[in-house]
């Protein structure tokens, strides 16, 4: 603590993001990357960009980049916003459209980011209690308050449960809730859940962010975007322009470009992370494990006789890692990304031994 | 506006960048960017980088980088802070370490970013005005308000003039401030400035921000750093991980690293930009324009029988851009990179065509 600290930065308490250990020769399971790596169009694009004109600002528009994205879900280029990873979209969706009087509604489990920004910026919340199978009831929200919350967030699929609602579900949302912003984190939503982009026509306060940390196997390029009516682009780009005129450096928004128009390689490698989490779940659930369905590129389980933070400390000790998260309603539960084939055989392996 | 804006969003005045103009065979001449490009070493390290190894996260921390700034500073790590650029840096010591009751000060004419960054986050602020011949006074800033004052942020030297403060009058106003935070920016520092990181280990409260994106010739990466006491340094990425966990990308990371390391290179351009400007400057008179003596890599001038948005628009239609800004004080002057010198001697040509 220091005396020359804002009372905001003394109110603070950081996000901790799972660790980026700098030993090699780790399977990491712990922090939901992709095992394949990024497009090799991506790579081709940044190595073209890797040039003498780095001495020149980016676009502070990155319109390049809004008009690739925009092509790919039908939409155009002012329906658009991007930024430095999903986070940063995050933080500024906080400050700019999730910032009223009352307060806004996520629920008790999942990303924890969001009571952080809301932290930060001084935006009152309330959780709304998954589920007992840790399912989001849409009611639930439409009835906090009497209906009334400065806006609505969570993921779809959530995090870290893995599980996802269906497009239905988010119309209900929107048809009952049209006063507020409603901020859908599709962060995951490649590894098998229908996206809520197809609304952003018909729902002016709907925005879906999402990230090419994920499923685009770019989490090293920082990338992220959201999606929704131009005024509420605007909303983030007043925000953003109030912060940081150039947050896309001409790498990222190379190698972002060539990622998102290789639709092909991103569907391959989505494929195959959920087909090899099929076959993880069968696994686990042989050794008696029970796991959430999950719709992302990870699982979330449990096994009832073994303690999910020793089960954790005893894979590190066979450098395998995976996240524990010691809070309360999930403290017996382990969050495994999906790796490879042979990574997960590897874990089940390490999973044998530790459980018999 | 749209009625999902929080209040924040709506009071908000966006800071303009210079433009990038997206037409080539331009002479650009308006956003202070390098002539020349990076250090070799920083795009051979950048492509080293780009690998399959961008699936993953980078170091949240950014250690390795921080390791090479304190390195080259003769300082230690945890006296470092880097950013998303050194707009991100600024914006997190505004909310972190410049937000307090008492209004900060600034002069009224420097970096437009600053107010901005205060009405974002609701901070009070007040402008020392800049002596006659645009230089900052110390006195003015110790006498303000019976020397009460949240904060003092000026670059050094101050932009858009490029007028600098010696080393001892820094020390004349850190002795003289000794209860709020002094933020020197020193983005333009390397084109003849005496730096107060210097100063550090000296004063707790002094914070300066360094950019790689003026001498270091690479504006297109986007980072920056602060350099200053350790809780300084923690109240900043107290900020930063509540807002962001991974601003600086893998690619931005080696190629910083390498640029930083690469000392000798940055003294060459340095040097060289040095050069052309006093070149230009002595062209500059001769043609009778009046130039405020400058320590950056630009100019700041008049002419007594020109009007100064006219030459710009001048210039323009001759495809050779500058910055203009239409504010009080400074609407007769232009501000104008330093470019190569066939630039600069091209940029002359232009001048006489225009002024004859």
């Amino acid at each position: 603590m220091s005396r020359f600290w804002s009372n905001t930065v003394k109110g603070l308490t950081p996000y901790v993001p799972g660790e980026q250990p700098k030993l090699s020769q780790l399977i990491k399971l712990n922090t939901n990357e992709s095992p394949y790596g990024p497009s090799p169009k991506a790579l081709a694009a940044i190595a073209s960009a890797n040039t003498d004109a780095l001495r020149l600002y980016p676009d502070p528009n990155s319109d390049a980049l809004k008009q690739a994205i925009a092509k790919v879900h039908g939409l155009n280029p002012q329906q658009i916003f991007v930024g430095n990873g999903s986070d940063e979209v995050l933080a500024h969706a906080f400050l700019g459209l999730l910032k009223h009087d009352a307060p806004i509604l996520f629920p008790d489990i999942t990303y924890s980011f969001y009571p952080v920004y809301c932290n930060l910026y001084d935006i009152a919340f309330e959780n709304v209690p998954l589920n007992e199978d840790f399912s989001i009831s849409i009611d639930a929200y439409l009835n906090k308050n009497g209906g009334k919350n400065g806006g609505i967030i969570f993921p779809n699929p959530n995090a870290p449960t893995g599980r996802a609602l269906s497009l239905k579900n988010i119309k209900d949302l929107l048809d009952g809730n049209k006063n507020s912003v409603v901020v859908i984190d599709e962060a995951y939503v490649d590894f098998g859940t229908e996206s809520a982009v197809s609304l952003v026509n018909q729902y002016d306060n709907l925005l879906v962010t999402h990230t090419l940390s994920k499923s685009y196997a770019l989490a090293g390029l920082r990338v992220g975007y959201a999606v929704g009516h131009p005024e509420l682009i605007e909303g983030l780009e007043r925000v953003k322009n109030s912060f940081n005129s150039y947050p896309i450096d001409k790498l990222a928004m190379a190698g972002a470009i060539a990622a998102v128009e290789d639709q092909a390689y991103l569907q391959k490698i989505s494929q195959a992370v959920i087909q090899t989490r099929t076959e993880l779940v069968k696994s686990l659930d042989q050794l008696g494990f029970e796991t959430i369905p999950s719709s992302a590129n990870f699982i979330f389980t449990k096994h009832p006789q073994h303690d999910a933070s020793k089960i954790a400390t005893s894979l590190r000790d066979k450098h395998i890692i995976v996240r524990y998260f010691k809070m309360p309603r999930i403290d017996q539960h382990l969050r495994i990304t999906i790796g490879t084939d042979e990574q997960c055989a590897k874990l089940i392996e390490a999973l044998k031994e530790i459980i018999n």
